[in-house]
């Protein structure tokens, strides 16, 4: 195990009605509310009246920003900064899934910069302070309710681009399953994609010696796992909801990679994608995990056993480490298409023409990953064996 | 599931060498230190004396009170509030086992408190404010480096009582595994017995559908048992001692009870039985559990097969359910017995005599644990099959 720090001061409240505390969590921040919000499920379902409801009746005032996209844009978050410096906005509170925690987070930053917020996403700047943030989750996917992660698409450069400070963990974060019901079934699919790519990130390491933070890993997989279906044939099943809901926050809070190196080469790949294609994340990721999987599988097949064993239950007589890391793999690909995740680059049109250029995008960094490091050499033949 | 908050603020440093950092961590909180440590095994291993090298070279000023027992005294607490009021102690720094942690948060309280500090443990009065804490650990067990528990004896009355609130949750725990390395024996295997019966009581519940908690109580246990031996055999195996040590801090920081009621009958039951005879808390829980086990069983077997087949690979063909868990069960009191632990309270030279005296003092507020409510009838029963 390496030597590792872990501080989450984010506070939950988790479970049905939880919203009823809203009030009394953000007075402790200040009484002047930015509310963000995406594309209006949020107000169809009356979360957002509910929010505003309480937030009234102990004396808040608030302004509203609606309309973050999926891939949240730089222009939006721009406007989001300006009325947090212009009316004075004491808190950011985010009612939605990760795309509005991430913008509202940028917002929290920018809020509290002079440069433009786009700096911090490109190293020119470090975050050093930002506005409180607040959430109210309505998706299970992304763990940005409970971390300082923060993803953002410039598309004037065509750049997806992350984040990650301290200073923007939420304070509080709301997490009701009953928000998740109305969640539909792509996005509850890519939701799941999402959680377990998250994991995978942080699993596949080669520190040795993890047997806890590799067992929470196999814990989170295996919920999802077998919560999945529940939730996709029954989405009001609340215990299904709120399992998978558990499940998202804790795969990416910092709990299961301490002491662990960790990977992300399949994100950077992804997000190389979306920035280029604009296609669903959680979509991007189910393509690539399976091939980037398979590609790097030689570089330690011992943890590709370990995971075909715990989360998959393959049997191992007779068969060699390779079958047995494979039949993992493949288990992994059959379920994310059992829950109709895509398998294919080009179940979203996507061909070879902009290979090359994705490639270049998801190592303009370096090489990426460290499971094995990948140079763009890498990325394109795992690119083409997603075609 | 249930409704639940989670708020867990600690900074956990990790990993050998993080002393180095003290004094950073100190100094946010205030340059004038009481340093609270036990019998002197931190002076003889060098701790105290690595921690004040730190703490002087950033300017700060210190006071030490030292002799904190292995089952904390009012008395001594007493004195070290004393000192924070006479000498405006900013911040309380806790270097050894739970016991000096314990006391520390005790001491953390009361010196902010003009009653005796006693009135939190008896319920006549609530924490409104506490000095921070920061920690040292020095032995892997009970988990006080990252919650707000503390537990505390007044040998006039001859009580042993505890107290929660998020008011004493150490600011900052620092945890190097080799600081664990001098650990006897007999005190490793108390604190393995310790984080075990920690998730004992949170994992036998019968609140239903929350298998990542459940998930992760059983990687605590496994990583523990798999370990265990390790520590034994080789009180220098860095990763062995670094899994205990976490395993340790995650078992009782509020992460595996999420939304699920918990049980701590028997942390009741022994508690009253060392208020009365003083033995080392690891070894009386050692002897208590399996019986508690076998008593309650019947209240919910299910929970109890999957504790056998999950946590002790019990092989279930061909076997009742009632089978399977009592062969966990004997599983668990075996391990117990192969690590050293006592399983007798003869072992304690403890016979009937005051068994009357300890049942009542188990069930002073009423009748205690969830998976079966226990009455002082029902402790006596387990009391006389643990002699």
């Amino acid at each position: 195990m390496e030597n590792f720090e872990f501080h989450n001061p984010t506070k939950l409240l988790f479970g049905k009605g939880e919203i009823e505390k809203i009030a009394n969590e953000i007075v402790r921040y200040g009484n002047k509310i930015l509310i963000v919000t995406g594309g209006g499920s949020v107000k169809k379902i009356g979360i957002l009246d509910q929010a505003i409801v309480h937030l009234e009746a102990s004396g808040c005032t608030w302004f509203h920003l609606e309309g973050i996209e999926p891939n949240p844009r730089l222009t939006t978050i721009q406007k989001g900064i300006e009325i947090c410096k212009r009316e004075g906005i004491e808190i950011v509170l985010a009612i939605g899934g990760g795309s509005v925690i991430d913008a509202s987070k940028a917002i929290c930053a920018g809020a509290m910069y002079d440069g433009d917020v786009w700096d911090f996403y490109t190293r020119k700047s470090t975050i050093r302070s930002a506005l409180p943030l607040g959430t109210v989750l309505t998706l299970a996917a992304t763990g940005s309710e409970m971390n300082g992660n923060s993803v953002v698409t410039n598309w004037e450069t065509q750049e997806k681009l992350a984040v990650g400070s301290n200073k923007l963990l939420p304070k509080f974060s709301i997490l009701d399953p009953t928000y998740t019901y109305s969640v539909p079934k792509d996005h509850t699919v890519y939701g799941i994609v999402d959680i377990m790519s998250h994991v995978f990130e942080q699993y596949f390491s080669h520190t040795s010696h993890t047997p806890l933070q590799d067992r929470f890993s196999e814990a989170i997989l295996k919920t999802v796992i077998e919560n999945a279906t529940k939730v996709i044939d029954n989405p009001k099943n609340y215990d299904a909801r709120a399992n998978i809901l558990l499940s998202s926050t804790f795969a990416l809070n910092g709990l299961i990679n301490i002491g662990k190196t960790t990977d992300w080469a399949t994100h950077a790949i992804e997000h190389a994608v979306s920035a280029v294609y604009d296609i669903p994340h959680g979509g991007g990721l189910a393509i690539l995990f399976p091939h980037w999987m398979a590609y790097v599988m030689d570089n330690g097949i011992e943890k590709f056993v370990t995971f075909a064993v715990n989360v998959w239950n393959v049997e191992t007589e007779g068969k060699t480490d390779k079958e047995i890391a494979l039949e993992g793999i493949t288990k992994t690909r059959e379920f994310f298409n059992r829950i109709g995740a895509p398998s294919q680059l080009k179940n979203y049109n996507i061909g070879s023409e902009r290979i090359e250029e994705m490639a270049e995008k998801a190592v303009r960094g370096g090489t990426i990953g460290s499971y094995k490091r990948l140079t763009k050499e890498d990325v394109i033949k795992i690119l083409q064996e997603s075609l």
